[in-house]
């Protein structure tokens, strides 16, 4: 019998209430950190198709890092295990950004959810699609069913204008010759797919792929290969929350991957995808109450991989 | 319907025999540099008491770092939480070993898998047993219902005449104040729980502590708590494979731990532990003919945590 | 009474004519590796304005790296002590390249002379400068009397297309705050700075500042203060051979820099300048038959700092 | 026509008194935290022979780092140029400590004046004499003519009992080869050298080696080649100062060496040696009066290498 989704999600809401509002909102770029602190929302999905959801669920939000699974999803699918010659499996591990291990690592990131990672991928889709934004957007509006997400364009047009960083590491792996197509068109891809809004209900729904090894529930579409998508979820796990990846999986025990904009989304294998939305941060850059949500989810349901 | 697996086993012996007895077996001892490369063997016991089992896996072999999952059990099931005090939960992630993370994490060694980690394991031990090498063997024999099992003292003494790093490392650690007993008396300690002789029968048996949540199926004696089990085998998952562990869980899916004697076990929680042994090592100092082992034992059963 | 300045350069040419050819030409753009290797020249002026030079010391050739010394110059004259606030004074020390120490000391680039220092001097002198290019060429010409050297714009092309690393470290510097003026703007000063062709007799000459103590002999014109002078030379004596810096300082024990087109310029305070040009490079960029002569030159005058 | 030295001294004690007894002494063993933070002396001493004191200049105290010369010239004269087959001629260009370049560079230190490169000399020393110990004292009392300075055994005894770091670095070196004597020997060497007491007048009369070309000005005994001589001095330069070695060159200009007892010796190459005491370190480890002491002497002087 699978649990009590709402009363859980209640006890869950109640318990964190204090916390809401906390934290600091990311504030690099003017347009996440006007986002009110108090923001909160959560929504299951399971591959059965039942949906459980409170509070800000249908409100969008800027997904930054989250965006990095779905081109991550892209790339896998056309390259194969290919794609790890040009970047690798293991946690980055490393507290000071990842600038250092790339130049010991000659130019190959250590995962695809480090921001020198998530480049090398977009440069991958650049070999495969004239127009990768539109081919990710496509994507998104298959799992999800709802065709108007798209890009905000403040957003990106605000982090192309601060993202220093993601230009060094662009220019720095195409010295080593890791990065194949323009910076310029490498970094407007990527300003632009952690501009994709989303909210909770739609973010929960997308990640069913990984939940339901490889289909999408809803229309029977194989993306993934069933080994595929276990493989995606283990780097999940393993890289799915920058340097705070082995506290996530002793914590929580489950894949999954967060964003500065203060959204997580995980899944239980066979099970369900839950998001969760509160933007205020901890010091490793996850959304704090997003955490603890999750960890009381899988104590209170029982729920875990291990 | 459970898998067969002794047709499985019979069936991944059968595919890797090209493999065994190449590799490298580790030298920095004689005493493991004299092992014959091409022993080989299999064990598998179940939560429900069943074994299966091939080749040498009634011979016992050096356990080494396989040592670091007992020795962690027992200081996690005295402290709890406050073990994190003193050593983290993150891969360390780096290819280059961990003295360089040490220094700049100032003593707290990134996890309890790496050497760093394991001698602060031996410390918070040396504050709760006046013997705590007796202590460690009576888990294991508690755990195996096997008396017998001992340390190989000359195989305790050649890691003692070259253990310049991890004197290395206690050193360095007592200096940062992360290390509160004589640096000579935890050495002592480290020394001999990698000294450890286990078969892989044994191993299994041994293992399924995890699998089985925490308790002892054999006796039903609880060691852990069912929350301890899990997070224990989360920690296995990122960090049991040296900076191989992301692959691991990658190609594999399962928590384990590795040794250099060639030996690894790894858990489906739950279900059953699976040792392997076979001396040869790859790149990264785990078991070749072991990994592949445990990845064509995911294929064939459809086994996945993910 | 001076050395015999003739029969000591004629003794070198002869010693290290076997050497001549040899090592690797600068490959990293058309316009550097299509210099012949067997080109050779040396040319002294002391500040009593006596000339000596053989071989190929007319030709002009690109200076790269020696011309921070220029910028730094013109620099330090304008900011004073200030200008320690946005670069370093200490040997980088790193077999690596620069960019993992830039990180760990947040943007601010150890010495003037490692590349990230040097795109700060740049950015230093936009603030001071409509037309930094300009103000560089007619410092050159004022050091040297000679109005007709400039920029080889191929070179300067060339730097620019293959210039990633150098974008990176801008872009790394920037997002650190640490760069005040478009990235574009401070590169393309610092690709121009790379291209100046002069020859060893024109170097020998521009370099007679610091061996004079900050004025020009030809002209009497004081360009820097005694102390300011000073303290570059101190800079190139311990800075400006890479990571070869200490080797330099103690097998031949004077200030000088070096520039991957196979230039290398040194002087002997209060005496004279040195200027050789050998294009073979040994292992850490510095022209392996200039180092050589300079070792001669020092031994054979017993002519040192020290 | 020599300066004035005596009112120069003068001059310069007026100027620094009001810094006298700031900074923090030395802390990490009590019997230099117990040293009383005002004491105060320089002593100079000319190759000729004259002598100027004020303050302090007669009382011992510990020379710690500033024995790295007095180990260095030993192995130097006996091991000639092969020496740096072992240890490095580089400045190390760390803030943090040596432990990660030297794991980076396999167990070479980068230079013999950092910790790790003063353990290497000693390991040579034990090679060549029965009793470094005594040898050590040998070369100091040849050189001062004074044959009661000796090891200040309390604070030998403290620095063994709190050596944790050095026996860090003398095993991990073991473990890379680069140590072939018991690490307990090696460190008895080290922790005694650390601890000889010595006086200004007696440390500026022993540096006079190194000003006078190798040989002792007072018995014409000759101790090193001139360019032996010469070498150690650049090796002064540019590693004599921890990660200050850049900043001391730029603004004082003269090889020197410091220790944490609050000593700092610098030379005038022909010229004369000079010896500072103030126990106020700053943040780089050096004597914060003794730094300012050395950069009047050189302004008041006019006295540059550059």
């Amino acid at each position: 019998m699978p649990p009590n989704y709402p009363s859980i999600l209640r006890q869950i809401a109640e318990a964190v209430r204090p916390e809401i509002g906390k934290g600091k909102v990311a504030g690099y770029i003017p347009a996440l950190a006007k986002v009110p602190p108090d923001k909160f929302g959560i929504a299951i999905e399971t591959v059965r198709g039942e949906q459980y959801y409170l509070g800000d669920a249908d409100e969008r939000f800027s997904i930054q890092s989250i965006s990095k699974v779905f081109t991550l999803a892209l790339a896998f699918r056309l390259e194969g295990e290919n794609l790890w010659n040009r970047v690798g499996l293991e946690p980055s591990g490393n507290p000071f950004n990842s600038l250092v291990q790339l130049e010991y690592e000659r130019g190959i990131p250590r995962n695809p959810f480090i921001n020198a990672g998530a480049l090398v991928i977009v440069d991958i889709l650049l070999g495969h699609f004239s127009d990768p934004k539109a081919a990710l957007l496509d994507l998104i509006h298959n799992l999800t069913g709802q065709d108007d997400i798209h890009f905000d364009e403040e957003v990106a047009r605000s982090e192309r204008e601060t993202g220093y960083t993601n230009a060094a590491l662009a220019n720095f792996m195409k010295s080593h010759g890791n990065i194949h197509h323009p910076v310029a068109a490498v970094l407007d891809v990527y300003f632009h797919q952690c501009a994709i809004a989303m909210s909770c209900r739609e973010l929960a729904r997308a990640f069913l792929l990984f939940a339901n090894h490889g289909s999408v529930p809803a229309t029977g579409e194989r993306m993934l290969t069933s080994s595929q998508s276990k493989r995606l979820n283990a780097i999940m796990l393993t890289c799915g929350f920058y340097d705070e990846a082995g506290e996530f999986a002793f914590a929580v025990g489950l894949p999954g991957k967060s964003g500065v904009g203060g959204g997580i989304v995980a899944i239980i294998p066979g099970e369900l995808a839950i998001a969760v939305w509160s933007p205020g941060l901890n010091e490793h850059g996850n959304s704090a109450v997003g955490i603890k949500v999750l960890e009381m989810f899988t104590t209170l349901t029982g729920m875990s991989i291990f």
